[in-house]
């Protein structure tokens, strides 16, 4: 593709007009959004005014005069429309991590039979540690099995009680098929539940249209929401009756104000809220998923499948396409909105593209990880960290002791 | 006591200036920094470099250069010293309500002969509804038991798992016997969480000096951390190795980094993190906890004693002395840092002095609390407050429509 085509591809963007909401420091070419997104400008200008404004000067009658008790609910709702869930389905809540054991656990006590959670190895680990936590809590004989993916519809049987996988795969952004892996496990009887940590706010999500039951997420990656931003999640209203969060604090509760003794849960979505809301980081993340959901999850989806197609093409087609092998599927399709590569100096070759203004992550043992959020990218941008990348490669800038110095977070 | 001798105290305050770190509203006496502490100065400038200097330009550097990946303990070894703990045996992370769900189930797991779960009722109701859910989710006959304080030490047997008891009462401000009934529950092998929330920033806790085996506590009251703060927790040194979290996240695995499948928990305190942590609540936490561990528990305990003394007995002296029923303790030592008063229109009294500039808040049926943050309050205050409470209680300044509508949060 000629410089010129990559212009007409930008000059074409209906999202281009996106990469103005953002705070992105001059010159950098940010490749990380996968991981955490950039700073809208709103949130920094929203932030300011919940903090000086709001806790400032409003104090404890925030929860009422700025509906700080409503925002769980308000930026779930807000998020519905890019995950393909209505609005009383979502909420936003605890991490990721915690947003999986309750409904975990709930979807477990609700099939009381049987004794098997499913998964895939290689899943986001937290997923799978968390899932090792809930089956250890409820004890029982229940046990979590890891299949490989193409194991998994084989694996099905009437003793698996809930299907956890992750949407899009945080290393390779391979997609796996929602409605059919579903259905699969809705035909056995089995729940299940899907992460979209790297799929929402990217991908043209569409819980709904799939028939699904259960769903988290993660609120820093593509919806912008901040580092830690609270997580979200889904539960399909035909469930919202019958599940249970094992963590049954006092926001979930029917009727919190009234200070009873015992639990009784909220109708709806609400049982599935815990302690008190994290207010800083539900106004991040309700401006975060307030823009992302502005620029709609075709117009996501679609821009994610031409940049990683662009990356792709280009990195294979320069000086660096023999030696780095691509980790993620080739079928736009089939991949979510990052790309990674396998090479044995993956660590070096992130740190020498950071080096030279291209963040993008790495993930042990090998890969290179680089993540194209649609809004804040463009077409030039993404040709251009193509060609660092190439260069970084094929002249083994990487191979540099400066290159391997591990960090905390890598 | 003279408005004389109320100058003079302020005066004397050691504390005083600590009133010029806070924004406050001109003219409004607040006595909610129980319920939400006010915004200190430092945090409205940190939480700006946070968003625009950190997130915005470091991005995903951020959790390495900022040390991001650290604040949750970080936070925690600052706030130790207010608690009585040692710097490794505190995390900032969650909700007090996850905090409590992760203590409760890891002590009954490590107590795995004994069904019982011991609190009182009354404590504060998500404390109960936490347990309630540990006993759910581990069955196998585990069970949750409620003895009125004064049968507490009665109900202690070998069958006892966890003793769960709030520390300061949220209605009341009682203070519970920390050494007496730790060592009593000790005696019979039982474990003892205590929940801090009402005490944390305000009383001289000593954890260690009560030889306490666990604690939680809450982040957004007399810590001042901002609406929904993280909360924190503690584990004794002494039971680290042998307590393991059931929400099991990959932020308290040994090597988060290395994406393992299996879970393997961090030596120490980090094993009781969970997901990624929230950076803009930690963030805000931590001026809060600064500001108040500068305060220092000895001199903070010593002024919430004579604030609360000075309006207790300027509220009896005056003209509403007889109708309103003292909740709290009369002692200074076994009262917290605020105080109740029951009246059958306790939430219409309330209402009148927020509208008259003076805010405390109703706890159902029939309390009118009012909290006094010993940084932030003066002497004159709390005289003021106490004079405007005796108004519009012996004036039936409350007894007015407006102040009987309810609102979301009371």
């Amino acid at each position: 593709m000629t410089d010129a085509e990559v212009a007409a591809l930008d000059a074409a963007d209906p999202l281009a007009h996106f990469r103005d909401a953002f705070e992105l420091p001059e010159g950098l070419i940010y490749l990380d959004g996968n991981s955490l997104g950039p700073l809208p400008k709103a949130t920094r200008v929203r932030l300011s005014e919940v903090v000086a404004g709001e806790w400032g000067r409003s104090l404890i009658r925030g929860w009422n005069d700025h509906d700080w008790i409503g925002a769980p609910r308000r930026v779930g709702a807000k998020l519905a429309p890019l995950i393909g869930a209505e609005s009383d389905e979502v909420i936003c809540a605890d991490s990721t991590s915690a947003n999986i054991y309750k409904l975990a656990v709930a979807a477990m006590q609700a099939r009381p039979g049987r004794a098997m959670v499913l998964s895939e190895p290689g899943d986001f680990p937290t997923d799978l540690y968390m899932l090792e936590g809930a089956v250890r809590t409820l004890g029982e004989g229940r046990r979590l099995e890891l299949r490989e993916g193409s194991e998994i519809e084989a694996a099905l049987s009437p003793d698996v009680a809930l299907l956890v996988l992750c949407h899009a795969h945080y290393k390779t952004a391979r997609i796996r098929d929602m409605v059919r892996l579903t259905a699969a496990a809705q035909a056995v009887g089995a729940l299940v539940l899907w992460d979209l940590s790297h799929s929402a706010g990217v991908l043209d999500v569409d819980l709904n249209g799939a028939n699904a039951d259960l769903a988290v997420g993660c609120g820093y990656k593509y919806l912008n929401g901040g580092p830690g931003a609270p997580a979200f999640l889904f539960v399909a209203r035909r469930h919202q009756a019958d599940l249970v969060s094992p963590l049954s604090g006092w926001m979930g509760h029917a009727a919190p104000f009234d200070f009873p003794d015992a639990y009784a849960p909220a109708e709806g979505i609400g049982r599935f809220a815990c302690g008190t809301p994290p207010i800083l980081g539900l106004a991040a993340l309700e401006c975060g998923v307030e823009l992302t959901a502005r620029a709609g999850k075709s117009a996501l989806r679609a821009k994610a499948g031409l940049l990683t197609d662009l990356f792709i093409r280009r990195v294979e087609a320069g000086p660096a396409g023999g030696e780095l092998a691509l980790a993620t599927p080739r079928e736009t399709a089939e991949r979510g909105g990052h790309v990674s590569w396998r090479h044995p100096d993956a660590f070096a070759i992130v740190q020498a593209m950071i080096a030279r203004g291209v963040i993008g992550d790495f993930r042990a043992p090998d890969i290179a990880r680089f993540g194209f959020s649609p809004m804040p990218l463009s077409f030039a941008e993404t040709a251009r960290a193509a060609d660092i990348l190439g260069e970084v490669v094929s002249t083994r800038a990487y191979d540099d002791p400066r290159y391997r110095q591990r960090s905390a977070v890598t």
